[in-house]
């Protein structure tokens, strides 16, 4: 047993905040407050502290690590997908009789500052969260012991976040392959911007299936904007402005394809017969639409779901095998893809 | 001063839990059950020793009845509305950095029983409810001193149970004078179901705005069917094939309208030339149509801060002026409605 490490493996004598301040060099009300979450340390400290937490598993006695609540928390509500997830953290939360605590940052600039403090307070089992945390957020979590699960991160995180995805890079390639296999050669892409993960993954899958099938991309038909019906209306204006229009536009997002849908009648164009159209989400719109619009399904409940039930088995210290996992997407054929007509 | 109410007016002698025992005749431990939201007390016990812990505002020593908490329920979420319904709760949670505690009951016959019971243990400042409660909960949680505000109810609730609504009524029949206004004599609506209140309530505003009119309301052009597209559909779908069909439907809700969309494109009439249309609610997918309906707004979010704050100050022991309000719905005129076209 190594001295140094009191509370690492098998040892059942527990750590104690002392031990702590003092391999740390500072003193008991520091460590304290660290382990506390309450601020007036800096941040250097903090970090050597948290460090220790993390390192030596401290746990505060008297305070319980197992709560029946959890925190969910997203940086703004969106119309489209807030409920889907909420309602598959609802779904594992009940399974658990686990309360949920629902926080909403809010708009830019007015985001809730105060709910790390707070959710340091409530010593939740877990956290699932749709927002990105800072990496001191992150940390400060950590140095509690409550564990954090992503819910579809869109930037890459470091390898000990755990998260749940969706297989966007297959969605993207799916998409693609139905459109060649109808017979189109001359495919666009709408993406979304670059520096969110999951655009670039689902345009990487769109380039995957044209090189499987042999066809080339041209740089002008892939066209990187921004994940709205606005921006996907201007470049679906702009593509189908072309000589050499393409036959077929795969969107990265539901909305955009709401724009390729606007672009078309604004072109007169039918859809499916002058356009094809594959969108991305399988918002409960996209079958409202005339015509029901092909996307790509995200099983965005079964992935909150699964982002609960692994947060809430870390809360009661199980060791998941799987801490970073994607669920598969699957193609939903509608009525707006069609062989292209002949022209 | 009434030595019968000590409780009451000016004392400041607090209600004690044996003067509670005594006056409703039953056992200490009875009342404390009660008070504590525990089963085992027969529902007339319970009722009697509720009315005297309403009568007489007793509150458990030790046990503050001020938290950072609140609970919002719901049935069952909602992908078209849900949303807009948790910003507004969460937009006034945040402005009094108080927590929320979301619960779905469910699917039905899944619907979570225990709520009550963790409501109870949390003791949250107050609760909001879009969700149908039992009286026995909405007792319960009275008992215990938990304001409770109903958000939209859909039944006639008692007088003393405060809640936040639109103006179904003025919305019905604003939809409907549009139509008047615009030329329309021969208006069909098709209404949900006369259980649900605000049904009622917007039919009653068509009438109200057809009476107005001078125009006769005919029994087969007022359709009373299910609050979805499929009945919204089969129901235009019959009242287009009427030799004497109506030149524009105002429908109680915007699904229903989505289903009024299908019926005229199955009948080949163009929307607003042949057929004006106009929703209710203004869902987020009704922009997105084409063409955009017309439809009457809700202030969903509104609502939801208005009923969050009513809640609050109930939690906060203030007296509201307005315990039980409607907003005003507004009318949103896009491109579905036009002056009727000559036939």
């Amino acid at each position: 047993m190594d001295q140094d490490h009191p509370g690492g493996g098998g040892s059942s004598k527990p750590v104690t905040i002392s031990y702590i301040a003092e391999t740390a060099g500072v003193s008991v009300p520091t460590v304290s407050k660290v382990i506390n979450g309450r601020s007036g340390v800096s941040a250097d400290t903090r970090a050597r502290v948290e460090a220790l937490v993390t390192e030596y598993g401290y746990r505060k006695s008297g305070t319980p690590n197992r709560s029946n609540m959890m925190d969910l928390v997203f940086d703004e509500l969106v119309d489209m997908w807030g409920v889907e997830i909420i309602r598959g953290v609802q779904r594992a939360a009940r399974k658990h009789r686990v309360g949920v605590v629902l926080s909403e940052f809010g708009p830019q600039g007015n985001a809730i500052r105060y709910w790390i403090d707070d959710a340091l307070d409530r010593r939740p089992a877990c956290v699932v969260t749709v927002a990105q945390l800072s990496r001191e957020q992150r940390d400060r979590l950590r140095a509690r012991g409550i564990p954090l699960v992503v819910f579809d991160p869109t930037v890459e995180l470091p390898d000990d976040v755990p998260f749940v995805g969706a297989t966007n890079w297959a969605g993207g390639r799916a998409a693609t392959r139905h459109l060649t296999d109808l017979g189109h050669r001359h495919i666009a892409m709408i993406s979304g911007p670059d520096h969110i993960l999951c655009s670039r993954a689902r345009l990487d899958g769109y380039r995957s299936a044209m090189d499987a099938a042999n066809l080339p991309v041209h740089p002008d038909l892939m066209v990187r904007t921004d994940p709205t019906q606005e921006a996907g209306h201007t470049a679906a204006r702009a593509l189908l402005d072309r000589p050499d229009r393409p036959t077929a536009i795969f969107t990265g997002n539901d909305l955009q394809a709401l724009g390729v849908y606007q672009a078309a009648r604004d072109a007169g164009l039918r859809i499916p017969t002058d356009l094809s159209v594959v969108g991305f989400d399988d918002l409960p719109v996209t079958a409202l639409l005339d015509p029901p619009l092909t996307t790509v399904h995200q099983p965005l409940t079964e992935m909150a779901t699964a982002a609960t039930e692994l947060a809430l088995a870390l809360g009661r210290g199980e060791k998941p095998p799987q801490l970073r996992l994607e669920l598969a997407t699957t193609l939903t054929v509608r009525k707006s893809t069609a062989p292209p007509g002949s022209r």
